[in-house]
């Protein structure tokens, strides 16, 4: 079958060492201080096989471009990868991904039927692969699994023509049938692991709102879009965002947002505590990737406002370090939450019963395109901050 | 009656605006930008009287000198006092304190009867005057009252042989009685408010610990020392406090601490893993003051410990900037909160029931010394770390 292939150059750089569960040549979990020269292209490769009683086979419908996928390509001046984390090359790339069950073992699980999966059932599915017994997974925190594999990072991938995934990953979209209609629903149940990535970091670890919360929202890329329709939903009554792209803050009002600020015209910090009556916001997601330049704004919001309690969801991964303040948390009761992954919780099947009432994160996706133009897109997408969403669509 | 007086000028430094809340001449948030060359010493001043009908006057038996007290009459290279926060000087100092109601306006009700204060009932009182309307207060949080008092700081405080307070900030010590003989309930009831101020860092804002827990305790003050008692209390299995003093770390291991570690000889991140099998800690108080310094350990220990859900309080204040890296709290699913204050959330009648039932506090009391030493050892602690809390004793 046809499919997105990465591979890169194992030559760690001088200061590195072999980490514990990594494996010489094959899989690190410091990316971007081992792999060069990366090249995607698209290729011929073996179908997936079933191995396992629980695995399924997915044709895969629709399938994402990622920030991470972008990262993963994309090189330092050294030629280093910057994506910093799991990475296990060759790999075929693409999680954020929908499909129909094409074959399933004899106990690969239906959650949705407690059954075993039926052929043609709509599905997405997790990209983190917890193992589900080591200590983390067995305390329910699946997104801190001991054993992780990643799909599309050290396990082959979605950008294919199928896909294969253990049952316990996968969740119905059945739920969204008869309000999205055709290839819509598949778009759709594509931005089920993104949209699941923003739950996780305003809902799970950031503690959610109150109705009638403010809330501010910093990056209006798919992440932040995600959070601002999320957040509405949740009863929010202001939601702010701050984005310098136009496309991004105009598509962040369709979502929901009441207030968008461009922060390389606007003062972020007035804008905020004018729009909230001097009140500030219960939570602000750091979902840009430069936090050392946002966060001394995110503070003095916090600290100019007569709100108190608010809580900072840091989601974007940065290596810069971030000048915080402990005095602003102190004296404005404030505080600080990081968020990492999608899966667990009940995360995934409540944002799949949010699109299928009313929340439809569809529109942020820019184009669709064929498995060939992948490649080229991944590219692209490292300087086009036009366009926000690039979702393959396969027949 | 005699007092101790803190007198300073009002010179505010060029960049200094007037805050909203500041009075010129007279009372600032914003200490350390303000007055300069502060003086200690003991004066006649009037006895205070009741103006209101729910305000009680005490006769103080034991009042603590604070490392608030010590800063504010401790001053940097240009005259300016070190301490950051309200002040409003002239002022009695001393808040740590208690003492035996002498007189009872009509409405001073005590939360122990629900009656009127009796002459004679022993007692300790809340340092931050809270007003109770503003709405912080009203929410429930009055250690961000928007109209803030504070006894010693701004208003007449306790190194005194008298005081006055309103009824809502004091409490009942009866429950001590038969189990702290003559003075030492009182020198117990002295120590309520910082132990206080502990609780709030770790219990309420810290989100305390579930039995079997792993604790990490930075700096060995009083704030430090109470934290180990009241963790060890709260049926952590490990209290580790890492802490340069000798006299300190002995001190801890009185209060319950299981290791310690002196940080300059030792290294803070193996010891901790070593002694927690690797798991790290669920919770880590930073009570040093120099967060900046040891930041970059705690954030070690949290990324290579195998448990994840840890969290940071901090508690000790800070001007320097603490370098965040906001990976390791989203790998390691950890977070930060920032605590202020003793009061509110049933805080001080749990302390006071948590010293009747085994917690013996007085243990950190170095010494105890008469009125007229005070201005003398408020000098000295700047400089003697082998004392860790002086304590006036009333006749």
């Amino acid at each position: 079958m046809r499919a997105v292939r990465l591979h890169a150059k194992w030559d760690p750089r001088p200061e590195f060492k072999l980490g514990p569960k990594d494996i010489e040549g094959k899989l690190t979990w410091l990316g971007s201080k081992v792999w060069r020269y990366p090249e995607v292209r698209v290729e011929e490769v073996p179908e997936p096989r079933i191995e396992k009683p629980t695995e399924i086979i997915i044709k895969v419908k629709a399938c994402g471009i990622c920030g991470s996928d972008v990262h993963m390509a994309q090189t330092d001046e050294e030629g280093y990868i910057l994506y910093p984390g799991l990475t296990g090359f060759p790999v075929t790339l693409g999680h954020e991904f929908s499909g129909v069950v094409v074959e399933a073992g004899p106990e690969a699980i239906n959650r949705r039927t407690n059954k075993r999966f039926e052929i043609g059932e709509p599905v997405c599915a997790e990209e983190m692969l917890w193992c589900g017994h080591c200590r983390p997974c067995a305390e329910g925190f699946p997104n801190h699994c001991e054993n992780l594999n990643e799909l599309g990072f050290n396990v082959d991938g979605a950008f294919a023509e199928y896909v294969k995934v253990d049952a316990k990953y996968a969740w119905s979209l059945r739920e969204l049938e008869g309000v999205y209609e055709g290839d819509r629903l598949f778009l759709a149940g594509s931005l089920v692991e993104p949209t699941s990535v923003a739950y996780n970091a305003v809902i799970v670890r950031g503690g959610g709102i109150r109705p009638g919360d403010n809330v501010v929202i910093l990056g209006g890329g798919p992440i932040g879009l995600a959070a601002v329709a999320i957040l509405k939903h949740a009863g929010a009554s202001k939601v702010i965002l701050s984005e310098p792209s136009e496309v991004r803050r105009n598509l962040a009002k369709e979502l929901g947002a009441d207030h968008v600020i461009d922060p390389t015209k606007e003062n972020f910090v007035e804008a905020v505590l004018d729009y909230t009556n001097g009140l500030g916001a219960k939570l602000f997601l750091e979902a840009t990737g430069v936090p050392q330049l946002v966060w001394p704004q995110i503070e003095e919001v916090i600290w100019r406002a007569r709100g108190i309690n608010a809580t900072v969801a840091i989601v974007a991964r940065a290596d810069a370090k971030i000048p915080l303040t402990g005095e602003v948390f102190q004296v404005r009761r404030a505080q600080i939450v990081g968020s990492q992954g999608h899966s667990g919780h009940g995360t995934f099947p409540r944002v799949i019963s949010l699109m299928a009432s009313g929340m439809d994160m569809t529109k942020i996706i820019s184009k669709t395109v064929s498995m060939e133009e992948i490649p080229e897109y991944i590219k692209r997408l490292q300087t086009d901050k036009s366009l926000v969403k690039v979702t393959m669509l396969n027949e």
